[in-house]
């Protein structure tokens, strides 16, 4: 385990001194001190070996709102708080912006900062701290993205098998037999994860797993424009969405279509965000379990801590059964909108 | 949450009565226990309610040695008690036959013998109870079986899709371009995974992936003289077993036939077993961390019965490099042993 000493002797400095760049004690010039960090780094050196005061922890947040119970995050920093704050760890919170990242390398800041574990909200594939994760010494714990043979970093979230398997086979039990698929951009793991994870369900539960059933796109209104049309005109009869915001947006539109929900189509969400028991009709979808998702993530990290590699932790996902889906329709959407001559014609056209 | 009293007014008996047959006492009959155990596990009543004394896990166990250090079962064993002991458990050990599961109910051999959770080690897609823990109430950790959708059953091991893909990287990076796979039966759920992810492997590395290249028997000798000859055949220069038993097996036999291992054919297995260090040529593996997935056992058992849904727990894969594998041969093994009219020719007739 390297100590203070063994940086100080590579680096032919006292002891006091490396611990000032530790520290960020003013008197040390910023270069010696990225110098400091970088040797120490080099050489492995953790927080974790020190003993002295209550240990931080950190959450990395973006993408992701999280400061009232109805935002997706504000749960699972409780749930983590509640597990790390009585094991006697602090727990900051600070969000992750591109800037940061470009100019901090992700282990030095942890030392810099006196973080001695991490967990990860809301990265995507393109953050430069997810690269650096790969090879990182510092513990950390990343919601819905996943890093392999790192045996400091693991992989928390929902069971996406699981919650997709259970989607399909309930809506193939309501008759369904065309399901579509509409999904953020991919540029996401966990959008990647799910898109896959909806086409092994129709495969496993012997439906028809066509690709042009599936859609994605970074914004909501090229989902609706330009692949629910498409979907339709495919005769599908039910849509299931990679989250819930996609998912009431779709609702919205069938409806200003002038379909409804479920009679005509059913729609099935993600998440099972507060929203999802208000919307109308109330929403069909994959419960994650924030809280517990919190939890098992300060456990997964305290692991990583202790030396044992986590690689993945997943949590069952549940379906919640609301009023947005109901029994297939004897006619598809798209025959009744075009009986109906209405908006979907237009939007149709543009195409 | 079910309470003696709750059995007790259902069946019109006195809760002694119920209390009595709970805790097997001989003064009841053993029709009345009988239905007081269905009873009990209908209403959901759990030993985890019961606060008085200690409380008992049991590690079921087939299939798999324990007894030595050398054993697969032996760390994991171990590594859980050393987890369950210091909190509180006292860790029973049973050995899981099929007259056991078939004369019992899951849940109703749990309360009978008190046990608030289990650990099962080596269960088979074919056993009885396995189909039981689809909807079963007891908390249940499971090494490497998984099952969907019940929140009290959790699936822990090693995560293979690294593993396979740490392998397969590696022999890539020594110039192998055909690498076969040799499997147990698929009539377990480890081997299936194992299989589809060295083929999912294959393809993530731009190598050939034709199913031709995998065999799988129960019968290590239906794997050495019905599948290996036909793996060499196509011209593999490595093969990568699903188990460090049969890799063994395999790089005995290849020897037989003349082959050096590695310089003529590289040969990779699957757990890290101690004898994997004294194979002649100690044999690189894939390496699961038996201690820590014994310890991670316990903190999901722990977590189901507090109630937390875990639903998998994957441990990271190492990729233990010993000297089974070298740089590609430049003549592959198929040729050597045509050159050399060995056995090879002979056993390769029977096909």
């Amino acid at each position: 385990m390297t100590r203070i000493e063994d940086i100080a002797k590579k680096l032919e400095v006292s002891k006091s001194t490396v611990s000032k760049a530790l520290n960020g004690a003013p008197d040390v010039s910023e270069t010696l001190r990225k110098t400091v960090l970088e040797t120490a780094v080099e050489l492995g050196y953790s927080r974790s070996t020190r003993k002295r005061g209550a240990k931080q922890l950190c959450i990395f947040i973006k993408n992701m709102a999280y400061d009232s119970p109805s935002d997706f995050g504000h749960d699972i920093i409780i749930g983590f708080r509640k597990m790390a704050e009585p094991a006697g760890f602090i727990v900051a919170i600070e969000e992750l912006d591109d800037h940061l990242q470009k100019h901090n390398q992700y282990d030095e800041y942890m030392l810099q900062r006196n973080y001695v574990g991490a967990l990860f909200l809301g990265l995507s594939l393109s953050d430069e701290w997810l690269h650096q994760l790969r090879t990182s010494q510092t513990p950390a714990v990343l919601l819905d993205n996943y890093v392999k043979a790192n045996p400091n970093v693991a992989y928390i979230g929902v069971d996406n098998s699981e919650g997709m398997n259970l989607t399909v086979s309930y809506l193939k039990g309501l008759g369904h037999r065309k399901i579509g698929y509409l999904s953020g951009a991919l540029g996401s793991y966990i959008n990647q994860i799910r898109y896959s994870a909806f086409f092994h369900a129709l495969r496993k539960y012997g439906l028809s797993d066509d690709p042009a059933l599936g859609g994605n796109a970074y914004l909501f209104s090229e989902c609706l424009q330009k692949h629910l049309p498409r979907l339709l005109k495919q005769g599908v009869t039910a849509i299931v969405c990679s989250h819930d915001l996609l998912a009431h947006t779709v609702m919205i539109y069938c409806q200003e279509l002038g379909l409804r929900v479920p009679e005509d189509i059913s729609i099935v969400g993600f998440d099972d965000l507060p929203l999802c028991s208000y919307t109308i009709p109330p929403m069909t979808t994959v419960q994650q379990n924030r809280t517990e998702i919190g939890r098992s993530a300060f456990y997964a990290l305290s692991s990583l801590m202790a030396g044992t590699p986590i690689s993945t932790l997943l949590l069952h996902a549940q379906l919640m059964k609301r009023q947005s889906t109901a029994v297939v329709p004897e006619i598809p959407p798209v025959k009744k909108l075009m009986v109906s001559h209405n908006a979907f014609s237009i939007s149709d056209e543009k195409i």
